[in-house]
């Protein structure tokens, strides 16, 4: 974030306005403020509608006086959560300001139950700024996960090829202002030409080059997109944004939400039907082997080991 | 809405809170405050997320330093909705309380871009309210279009006709608390009985009782729904409906939005490719017939209609 | 289905074409044939795309050359299955012809993401059939399920509310068709009398009146369906329809598939974070109570019951 | 398209099968087959569901009786397009495969009611194939348009700045296979060392770069598409895709839709509100000014162009 926008956030946050509406004091808190994310990426909200109590509310329309016998705000959700009742977390929103990686860009979008303003390359000059991993994120591709990253790079190719990044980014970047004929500020380079149009131009950048948008989505789809996005097999640089806004903005906005979904969804398991009878027989004392499971090698593999038990 | 109900609503209105969010304060004035509508029906505002500005500032975000030319919000929500650039008005979000006769709501969910928390009666009774349409809008059923109205019918036919529909949903209703062995306000009728399970009982229920929901809709799918349901085609029922949101909701929560729909949408006309030719030869004094102009007798009559010319 | 329809099933089904498209003879085997369902509902196919082989294309498209290491189309579509990879499983799609009672049929259209087109009694008379329930599905309320069925009612009870419906249901039809001056057959009853507009009449038709659809989904929001429908927590009379589109249709259409979301979701079981904690005690021979167990009364009710283990 | 997938085609195209749905003769005898897009992309379709028959017969589920008398299905679909009644078309469905540049693919996916496949950089190879545009493409940008293109470079910038995005595509790509260690076939480079992973070493690839995806959308969507993509004001190089779409593949599919939605959506006129009163008024042989028009300078200039008047 520059200076100018800065001083427009602070400008924003000293407005306070009278409102009739649900507040949430802890969010407000944070509004407009962005929390930085990878090297030159932020989040931020910007607008939001309802909290843990709207989502009572709401449930309690559906299921009329069948509710009020569950004791509070916290089991109600928690019930919810468990029974997958989603209506009621849809009742929510969230507006974001993001910044962020074309690359991450093209998997965040695949989320489609969104609303989206994208910075568009078409009509303005992207900013100059690219995402280069650190060090310790330059991993080689796992050998047994095909989409996964295994060990570290070596010292000298980790050197070499952040050098690599970093000098394709700012080159294709310079010829992107040749062939514009005007530079990040708008300035015109050479005032006797006319450059190339802006939906051309734009096509020489790297798919690390920043962009920005504003995305707006209901709770229960946003935390469809944690459950996807903040999980080990999603790439790094989507799991930092999912991780914040996870633990910096939803653990504020909704906390009983927060941590029915932990409960029920991000840290439970499982089982196949398969699963559950071995579990079955496991816990009636019973010896079951692999090869009589009936699951598949990587099946046991993973039970065995999300339940700490051998054969 | 009964008595326990406006206090609650008083309760909701005296609680001021403070927030750095975007504001409407002509929205908020009638925040949680129902409109009667139909009968027994009302529609309220339960919450909403941005205004006028915040759909320009989207359309910022996305067209960036191309949209600052236009001189101001108004000038650019018109642009917008005249080019169809509609992903800055799903940046507002609103959320509705809505009483509406089963009918209605059958015809209302069908716009499924929104998010619905219903009264579930297989959870709780229903309420003992139906829609009995006032005399003027008793009419025969069209003769020239086959889903619209025609005249009035006899006041002898009026009056019989709403009898029976009175009596008969009466009638179901009382069956249904004899099934149920249950009434309304949840009185055991007979203590050594055990009444029919409500998911059953409620089928006896005729198609004009009041059910009620809480609706969420961004603005985009909003318009589009108060596009298609305001109009003199749609059924009168939901019109007064649509009408309703339209002119005592819309217009103060984004009275620049609305103008601009009213312009470009509700009151705006698309003439065909053909119908483009025919108006152009008239334009230039040319004689056009009927016979010569491609289009079908329905559309030439709605053509010549419109516009106020014969041949 | 009447003997006109019958006629034009065996027409639709005497035309062969060639087709260069993907075809599961299976399910070609009872296209547009009617399943029936309740008293007087049915199911039919009347179009479809893609198969199993389509799922696992799509899938080898994303993920190119890594996919071709799974060695088969049924591990490949398991694996897909298990790691909720639901992207290829929308690349089929399928088109019903479904007669479904009304209230049902308000449960059925709250699934957004499908494709419908409804019988409108805005132009056109609705069929007198109606859904009466069999005796042994009278049930009562259940007391510990606020949406459920307790145990049967008595005999008397069940003729007694049987006929209630019975006559309700065929006295408010009689009204609709005197109001509108014309039967169920388009005969006008009374030539010098005008009949009341159909969309104002039909208000008078109970909700276990039948309606009829056309409903076209893609293959993975049609699981996610019957996962909600074909629950023993959905109303009895949606399951019905529920358990005909899987076990007579899917099972036809898409056999691995099939099979995989019987093993990964429909049978499976989701342990919450608190519950994986008391199965690796259990497993490991500890010793743990309700009270430490960190459960809810319900929780541990439900987890001891589905594991068969007491403390 | 490179020889082995030709023989694929060629094999896929070979297998006759017999189907009872309906069929598209003119779109089988394309299936499979690719048409050529830009200098490397191309579509083909792959699957379809439904014709212009099966539209007809989704509406007269719907409107029942009412629809018989519109005397053929052209005429019926005419009244459908005209008349917005989108839900027939929706009982259509098309899937294509499609190769494309991902500055395109970002534009694509905005549409976001479709299902998408795309290939997948983190885990397989990209081919090494960019779109260079042709030097008559290679355009200033519009000084009236923010998001438009004007008049042709020099003839000396065209051929500077085409190699520009040659030499850094190429340069990109090399250090892309070098990172990975691992060439476009899957030969590794150096057997004694370890790749970047696949997911990072990807980012310092163009936007230029090819992707490819399974794309599977209903017709009305697709229209919907069409309509804005097809559009002069649409980016060139999408608007190539829009183009054969449109003409090679939703024509040889479903003709009466295709002549219906030129009609009625693609070359009509929407006149708003103000424009309407501006039309009549010189129907009537009125003179009116710009200035008493009520529209803006742009809108007028639009009108008077579009209608060849000048005053």
């Amino acid at each position: 974030m520059k200076n100018k926008e800065s001083n427009e956030i602070k400008s924003l946050r000293s407005k306070v306005k009278k409102t009739l509406r649900v507040t949430s004091p802890s969010l407000e808190s944070v509004l407009y403020k962005p929390f930085k994310v990878l090297d030159s990426g932020f989040i931020r909200v910007i607008d939001y509608m309802g909290d843990d109590s709207a989502i009572v509310q709401s449930a309690r329309v559906s299921y009329g006086e069948g509710t009020k016998k569950v004791s509070n705000d916290k089991g109600l959700i928690r019930y919810l959560m468990k029974n997958w009742h989603t209506t009621p977390f849809e009742m929510c929103e969230i507006k974001f300001h993001i910044k962020l990686p074309i690359f991450i860009a093209r998997q965040w979008i695949r989320h489609r139950t969104a609303n989206v303003n994208e910075y568009s390359a078409r009509y303005s000059i992207l900013d100059k700024e690219f995402y280069i991993p650190k060090p310790e994120h330059m991993s080689t591709q796992s050998t047994t996960n095909k989409q996964g990253r295994g060990s570290n790079l070596s010292k000298k190719d980790t050197e070499k090829f952040i050098k690599i990044l970093k000098d394709d980014a700012d080159r294709n970047y310079k010829h992107y202002e040749n062939m514009l004929n005007e530079n990040q500020s708008g300035k015109i380079i050479d005032d006797n030409k006319a450059g190339l149009t802006r939906e051309l131009a734009r096509i020489n950048l790297t798919l690390n080059t920043y962009t920005q948008w504003y995305w707006k989505i209901d709770l229960h789809n946003l935390l469809h997109f944690l459950y996807l996005r903040e999980d080990a097999h999603a790439q790094y640089e989507i799991q930092a944004y999912a991780e914040i806004i996870l633990n910096k903005i939803v653990k504020r906005w909704v906390p009983h939400t927060y941590s029915a979904f932990k409960e029920f969804q991000l840290e439970s398991y499982n089982l196949s039907k398969t699963a559950i009878e071995v579990i079955k027989k496991k816990l009636q004392g019973k010896k079951i082997s692999y090869e009589k499971s009936g699951l598949s090698k990587r099946e046991w593999a993973e039970l065995t080991n999300k339940f700490g038990f051998k054969k």
